[in-house]
């Protein structure tokens, strides 16, 4: 594991404005948690899809970054399936694939019934620097 | 123009608690300003992307409500293109197709010199009701 | 599993003309096969990326018609992870969730070698009449 | 304009097979038609998804290789809109974008009365070698 990457990760301002949680990091896996306040609702009163975004995408770039190469986001797609229930949101970010300088993370988004709320697809670009 | 959607909207806590600021917003339109802050950004200094998605996100957002019905969002594919220059980040969300009861939305992220960052499409379900 | 719905996925003329073979379907879940031929492969010799967009949409299709409504796919992504070895890809469609009238699909795409070449995540809405 | 890299486009098996017609290829931009035949129908007698897909990735095939550069798709999202009228689809794929190895198309999908159909994003991997 590459802790010179993970402490870029840590250092993420957006991601502990938000209050996120590294749960756990390993090459190609992590989770992350959210516990869910009021600044987190949209206006109808439900998590916001950028929180659920934002929470998926971290847990996403602590997987890919702790192998060793500063991965660039290049494109997303994330699915939303229901609205959550509980008050933990946790990100489980798995590598798919990784070839050449191109990678893939599937990122599940469970809530605290442990139902799937989301499911994000991540392609990635692995640098060769580190940052 | 929903005036009652459109209050959904503006009362969205998660869009306030990042700093996005609805500066235009007609049915189908909107335009979604973020002034760029050290809260928004990643360990290595850029614009997390979580960010840009939520910004994007919350334009679709208030085009698509301003139109009358609740749009949840079914899914949501955002590619990055480049690293975003100047302080101001705009969203410019137009609708492509509503049909039924689903619409699609472009949705282009602009930086300070006008270029191209991001780009997100969403999918939407829109309710019968209100809320 | 509903038979006449699955009369209308037997009778896709398109997935005849390539060459798709529906192995597997039960309400949810769908194997569908392709034996590559010289008239599935692009200019530089290797399987056209349609040809597997085709082949693991029609085992969503499969998986998601035959729960018994007729279902639409209103969007899609996909990726492509590498080359695939040997004669036989085979797409496996499993339902990730359904709610209300939107669904939610994972097809893998695995070689002869059994690795993942492709994912394919699709969303369909669910009509209320068969066809 | 890379007259070797559109030699291997033109060479393109599967797209000759189904019925593409390469119409314009300028570097970064092409329009590619199929004539609606029985053989591109599914089990409803509507243009199969799967043929919408490939009419519109060969067009993002062909702007993107005439460039110089072999281009690999890595990703793409197409969004359905409405059902075609007429018999001729014509898809025009246009460059977003295009940084370092990356690059991202537009492609929109249009019938005979000029209504958009379908929308599809790719992103690509611009390979060092011509193939």
């Amino acid at each position: 594991m590459d802790m010179d990457m993970i402490k870029f990760v840590k250092n993420d301002k957006f991601a502990h404005f938000i209050g996120l949680k590294l749960i756990t990091v390993e090459p190609g896996y992590a989770v992350v948690q959210m516990e869910v306040q009021p600044h987190h609702l949209n206006g109808v009163g439900f998590v916001q899809g950028g929180a659920i975004f934002t929470l998926a995408d971290y847990a996403f770039a602590a997987a890919s970054n702790s192998k060793g190469s500063a991965t660039l986001g290049i494109s997303a797609n994330i699915s939303f399936f229901r609205t959550p229930k509980g008050r933990i949101l946790t990100a489980k970010a798995k590598e798919i694939s990784s070839t050449n300088r191109l990678c893939s993370y599937n990122v599940d988004v469970l809530d605290e019934d442990n139902e799937l709320i989301a499911r994000l697809t991540a392609t990635g670009y692995m640098k060769k620097d580190k940052v």
